[in-house]
């Protein structure tokens, strides 16, 4: 059912992920001669930097998500589709979508593809760890933690056995990324300041939290003197970081360290592993180690012109060094398929791709960041405002940007989380 | 384990249930000299009110609940406990509580018991309703008919079957109460307005929405000329209001109206019957036909004046009618089970309850409400703008309060509901 537009067929593009890479690259679209259907499992964008924040219950799920129909409404030649994509036949050009359990799989016959549906956790072989230690990579990821972390203080109330009580306040985040420093930091000050006064029968200030990194550093993608800073920053949120031993074991009790002895901990949270989407599995292309598709110099596949892959999903080198898996280069890629797309159809060759680097920021914790933009490095206050500034400008939608800054604004005064509501009908029943 | 103050054994005091007539029983013994233990199934107290606004994406959870152990950090005779009541022993004073899935039952020893469980769905008979018309009473069931009603304009747009389509746009809430005139008004609204440009097959607009009363009229607890009022109101909504006829069916399909014929709807709302919480026949008590616990004139329960019983869970006759299950009387009766504590606690006879009616408000949709306030009855605007202040106000925390007004103010300006984000993990797979 391909519509015409005058004479000439309207060439189909089809986007597989509304996340920035996705988006972008629709919105890059909006006055091309082309027809979009853009295809998400979920019903939202999501402004996945401040995810943590809704783990740890600053933020409400829909303070950090706008409907895609919504962002989109006035792009007419879009088309949103709430579904999964489950088989793609390259050389038919053709996409099968699974858009509900009890309906039929459907079709697209698309004339250019671009699969964009980002990463998900990695376990390194070690699945079973799966239950026991959540990661964080959507809505639901981090309602999920939210209820566990929520969860933990008051199983640790209620409990008379110290042991146990002791195991329910020792908290481990695996993995010094942006992602486990962040979730350390906060949950340090949950317990130091946001339950204060709250439990009769614990003082969550003697919460332990850990923050487990397997190589030399935290935040390895910094230069090391602000790895250094965010280490000593961490320390002072009251964060015990353990660095140069991977862990070896993790169940419901708690984890081991490398050859050591059992350390309990009742709540795990995984910020150490990503893989690509598997849908880079339906693509006959070369994939690196994480599964990412491994795309040629525009973005697209070898020997597919028409497909693109582009955001976490895409491995791309630029001098000699992986572009790394930050929702800037996910945008620069989305706009960057959208500029070969209109090329092609010009009957030009399409560019090649180039990452801007615009600089490396991290968030730690209550005014406790550090900066990396073009050789100027901050760490303290001043990068925590720059990271705010630059967080809420980029959240899209001016209401979500003026709800969060009020959230923030009421939290940073009262020291308070406002989202600290335990979600999930099984809440007393759950360990 | 009960601790003395002084030479005196402090009495304890148990109150079930974080609700309004529990939280103000709670805070209204502040400066008692008892102990108290709050208990209840979820960490927050709920303001259920505006509980349809978090069901119709207007607000988020946390906009509407607050954590009770914040509420309570300050009030330091009160400990709070996640867990749920599970035996009354009532000679021995003595109530079972399940705290969590793994954990042995646990056992509180009081001197006073506050039975303040509240209320939940009814579906007369009917439970095999329950799956295919989920009802409203708490955060997860918001959340849960959030995504049902988000849903089925996407199941509408993805299908190509003219009859299916018409399916997923026909809506029905059963109920005419205030929760039923809520749903269905601003359900209304969605259709009309905010979903307006978003889809590309179809018109959201095109969705019927009907609201189900077996009864004569809408809002019976209002006086006629304001129940015709409401009606007119929802008309003009685009609400087609039955009354008269009970429904006799309800499966994954549709419905049926008395002995008529089936009607296509896949999603159907449960606002019709309220049934006590089950923890009432944990009493050995006299109990009404929804199994709401016959107290005396004190709230206290026959033969154990120790016993009380306040809220949706209390059937309380006044001048010849029950009191009915609305917030302001909760409120009311547990503060005056906090006083008949005190008086019991001096030795002296607790009086008797006495409700005192302020009025009663309900919303329709966008500028319509009814309001019925000693004598003085107001519809449309005006009645609005009087339910809209009230409700704000009484919100608790004044964090909530601002956010609330901002999320409306934008609302009402765009007509854009914020919080339309599908949570729940099988997104694209459920029906």
């Amino acid at each position: 059912m391909n519509p015409t537009h005058g004479d000439a067929v309207i060439p189909h593009v089809v986007i597989v992920g509304g996340g920035f890479a996705g988006l972008w690259a629709t919105r890059a679209l909006a006055t091309a001669p082309v027809r979009i259907t853009l295809v998400d499992r979920h019903n939202h964008h999501l402004f996945q930097p401040l995810l943590y924040q809704v783990a740890t219950a600053g933020l409400s799920a829909p303070d950090i998500a706008a409907p895609l129909r919504h962002i989109l409404r006035k792009q007419r030649n879009v088309e949103v589709r709430l579904a999964e994509a489950t088989a793609i036949d390259a050389p038919a050009r053709r996409i099968t979508l699974a858009e509900a359990a009890d309906a039929n799989p459907s079709h697209l016959d698309y004339d250019y593809l671009l699969l964009a549906s980002g990463a998900t956790h990695a376990y390194f072989g070690h699945d079973e760890w799966a239950a026991h230690a959540p990661g964080l990579k959507t809505l639901d990821d981090a309602l999920t933690l939210r209820r566990r972390l929520l969860l933990a203080f008051e199983r640790a109330e209620a409990s008379d056995d110290p042991a146990e009580r002791a195991a329910w306040l020792s908290f481990a985040v695996v993995g010094g990324g942006p992602t486990g420093v962040e979730l350390a930091g906060t949950l340090a000050e949950i317990a130091r300041h946001t339950l204060k006064h709250e439990f009769r029968n614990i003082d969550p200030a003697q919460a332990r939290v850990r923050l487990l990194e397997a190589g030399p550093r935290v935040l390895a993608s910094f230069p090391e003197s602000l790895s250094a800073k965010a280490r000593r920053q961490l320390e002072r949120l009251g964060v015990e970081v353990v660095t140069g031993t991977p862990v070896s074991a993790i169940d419901g009790r708690g984890y081991v360290l490398g050859d050591g002895m059992p350390v309990p901990a009742r709540t795990v949270v995984w910020a150490a592993g990503v893989a690509a989407s598997p849908l880079g599995a339906l693509l006959d292309a070369p994939r690196d180690r994480a599964g990412r598709v491994q795309v040629g110099a525009d973005l697209s596949v070898p020997n597919h012109p028409e497909v693109f892959v582009a955001g976490d999903l895409a491995s791309v080198q630029q001098d000699g060094r992986p572009v790394p898996g930050v929702a800037p280069a996910a945008k620069q890629m989305g706009a960057h398929v959208a500029h070969a797309v209109r090329a092609r159809l010009a009957g030009q060759p399409a560019p090649a791709f180039r990452y801007r680097d615009f600089g490396n920021l991290a968030t730690i914790g209550r005014m406790a960041a550090v900066v990396d933009v073009r050789g100027v490095r901050l760490s303290g206050v001043l990068a925590w405002w720059f990271w705010l500034i630059a967080h809420v400008f980029f959240l899209i939608g001016f209401r979500n940007r003026l709800i969060v800054l009020i959230n923030w604004t009421w939290a940073y005064w009262s020291y308070q989380r406002h989202a600290r509501i335990i979600l999930g009908r099984e809440a007393a029943d759950e360990p």
